[in-house]
């Protein structure tokens, strides 16, 4: 049974806080293995990340067999049945065009005293990207991660995507041969995190890495943080639908278990004014679950996380929303402009009943990849912006120098940095020596 | 004795890559102890925090002292001299300019099969800014930490700065004041960051932590990311300067002092096209070492960090920068815009002799927290994007569904998720019986 809550009732502030401190995930302490791994790759290189690619993924490769021929991948891209192939780039498309409007400005201007201020964007020189393999991987996620990249102007893109027992997703190289990755790596696991962090004798280390992973890539990329950029590290999915009495129950219903049937520690939340609604919506879900494929993670995520709240009006719907800072929040509702107004904290909204959080996760252009376990407090979801770095530019002319020098004068020596203090003064001293000598001559 | 090389050298590229490789920083292991700290605070709350600030800071606090008083900041703040309060108001309204044009804007545009897409920035509800006490209590960090905050539009912004033994720097308080911060906290070490990420009966949690911090305080921020925001964790500082032989070796010699006396860990190179400059810079490092207050920290890191290297021409300067990817680049030679264009990694560029880095530190506008340990690759300085998350808004037409619904479908049953299929068909079906309808009726 799912939780079952309304704002009026007096224990609602205590429940619904307990909501929010679920923990939805055990993650299984790997930190140790993966230090071994991390270590034995940059020991070993190559050597090393063959010997556990044979151990984890029952395959043997070779220096040479690391990455796919691009013959290797034409020949699996013959296996992609023309639909799919139409739908991941019509995805493809859609994707690139959003982005593209992300890339940042430039800036360039002079103030008052004459200095020239502002700053540059430039792209990252190299990333990697992680795909999970087997049941995890999904194309769809390699299109979120890679297209940014490039449309960021990152010059070597590379995946690493392990094949256990050699098993490939055409997909997959699919959708990296669409998005422009110039490298795919069969290769897997913390082995493949730390070959693309230290780089090996075949495989140059790039500067970020991002991607979904199991937890001992999580381990991994905590691990080689600060000697490459990563993205956030994931935790379970939630999404969180606001509905009036205008929505359709079984639409509702079906956009939970979406979101349900991914994991089973992933949570869906239906925020509601209708006690009707509410009601039709549970009964839907009760009755669609009997049928859905993936019944027993759905159903189990439904029973330990799913959660239903009445509440007195929408505004006090958006005010709990905010408290959730849901990755995915839904507005079925009839004036979802006005709602969104009042949200300040989520990964991704989706307005109005004729769009379902799936479209978000395929077509829509918005990336899916997105702050979870209540991060949009603080973070957002995957950009452009996230591989490029900005460089801010400042040139001070002798005015300006003059103008604003001493008071850095003065904060360096309330600093007791003496060589801060004296770097401006040797330059305000020539300045002031050349000004005595042009009113000598005058 | 400082590193002298020259690209014509056989042995160059290994004793760059040497340089390159240089750990320069040995942070002591306390990661059990912060851990031990952390769970403290989270289960003792203020009387933890008041327990560990009698223990480090030899200083006494209640629930009702955690914080400092308005009235007690007024009595401080009568301390500060005039010019340095001049100074430091100056500084303040110069960041506060620079950091108002990154206010990135929101987007909403209608794509041709009628779906709305776009995005919208929001605040973090409320950021903690941490501040060292004693000699590395800088108020100018405060203002480049604050002011972005503030600029974001940060609803509560709240400072933890340890005053060991009661000690109090005024203008860390000044600074806060012209910055808008709202509370400041005389706590410090990993139980500041606890309270700040978890809150206690007295402290509410904060969203988001920045600001640098010694070991404990670092090692605190890694184990509370996730629950809050972070910034990046500041390694040891570093300046390259490339200089032709119109540089001036006296200002240079003291731009890279400047950067050798915050740490014997600090790092300062000098790339240049000239061997006559190389040898007057070395001169007058050496002479400039006699006198520096700061010398013994100064020569320390000059002798083992400092780094002088002859390129044949600029261009091969820049490319050993970029491989540096320097926190502070400062250009000193006769035409900084050309040779900057060819700069893609660096935190901050510094154009021509008349902009010392020192300016960048305090006056410039631009902030002073940069990516240190040449994790300019991937990374950029603090700027108000630190305190703002984006929310991506999607909202499709009843024509938008039926035009790239079909091909979410096909991408959720290739993945094998049916609810995400089922979400769009829902809808699809309802559309197709409403027109069979009209049809119908027609």
């Amino acid at each position: 049974m799912p939780h079952f809550l309304n704002t009026i009732d007096a224990r609602f502030e205590a429940r619904f806080t307990e909501i929010l401190g679920l923990k939805r995930e055990d993650s299984p302490d790997v930190d140790a293995a993966v230090a071994d791994i991390i270590a034995d790759v940059r020991a070993r290189g190559d050597q090393a990340v063959i010997d556990l690619t044979t151990k984890f993924d029952r395959l043997d490769l070779t220096p040479d067999t690391l990455a796919f021929t691009q013959d290797e991948i034409d020949a699996h891209l013959l296996r992609v049945p023309e639909a799919e192939r139409a739908a991941l780039e019509l995805a493809a498309a859609r994707i690139r065009a959003y982005h593209e409007r992300q890339i940042p400005e430039d800036a360039l201007w002079t103030d008052p005293t004459g200095a020239e201020l502002g700053w540059r964007w430039t792209p990252v020189s190299a990333a990697g990207l992680y795909v999970p393999g087997g049941l995890a991987s999904y194309p769809s996620s390699v299109l979120m991660n890679a297209i940014p990249a490039k449309v960021a102007g990152v010059e070597r893109l590379v995946i690493a995507c392990p094949t256990p027992g050699g098993a490939v997703n055409p997909l997959v190289l699919l959708a990296a041969r669409l998005a422009g990755v110039d490298t795919v790596y069969r290769i897997g696991g913390a082995q493949a995190i730390a070959a693309l962090a230290y780089g090996t004798e075949t495989i140059p280390p790039v500067d970020k890495i991002t991607g979904p992973g199991n937890a001992f890539v999580a381990a991994a990329k905590r691990r080689v943080f600060g000697k490459v950029g990563i993205d956030m590290i994931a935790g379970p999915s939630e999404i969180l639908v606001i509905a009036d009495d205008t929505a359709n129950p079984e639409w509702v219903a079906i956009d939970l278990l979406a979101q349900a049937e991914h994991d089973q520690s992933a949570q869906a939340l239906l925020i509601t004014t209708s006690e009707k609604l509410a009601r039709e919506v549970a009964e839907a879900v009760t009755r669609r679950l009997e049928t859905l494929e993936r019944r027993d993670i759905a159903g189990a995520s439904w029973r330990d996380y799913g959660t239903v709240i009445i509440t007195r009006d929408l505004a006090e719907a958006a005010e709990l929303s905010n408290r959730v800072a849901p990755e995915h929040l839904e507005l079925c509702v009839e004036d979802p402009e006005a709602l969104s107004l009042l949200i300040t904290h989520a990964g991704a909204i989706f307005l109005g009943s004729w769009t379902p959080e799936a479209i978000g996760d395929y077509v829509g252009g918005p990336n899916h990849v997105l702050p979870t376990a209540r991060s949009a407090r603080f973070s957002s979801g995957l950009s452009v912006l996230d591989f490029l770095k900005r460089t801010t530019l400042a040139k001070m002319s002798a005015e300006a120098l003059r103008a604003i020098g001493p008071a850095a004068e003065t904060l360096a020596r309330s600093e007791s940095l003496e060589a801060h203090g004296l770097s401006v003064q040797a330059r305000l001293d020539a300045l002031n020596l050349a000004e005595g000598e042009k009113e000598k001559d005058a």
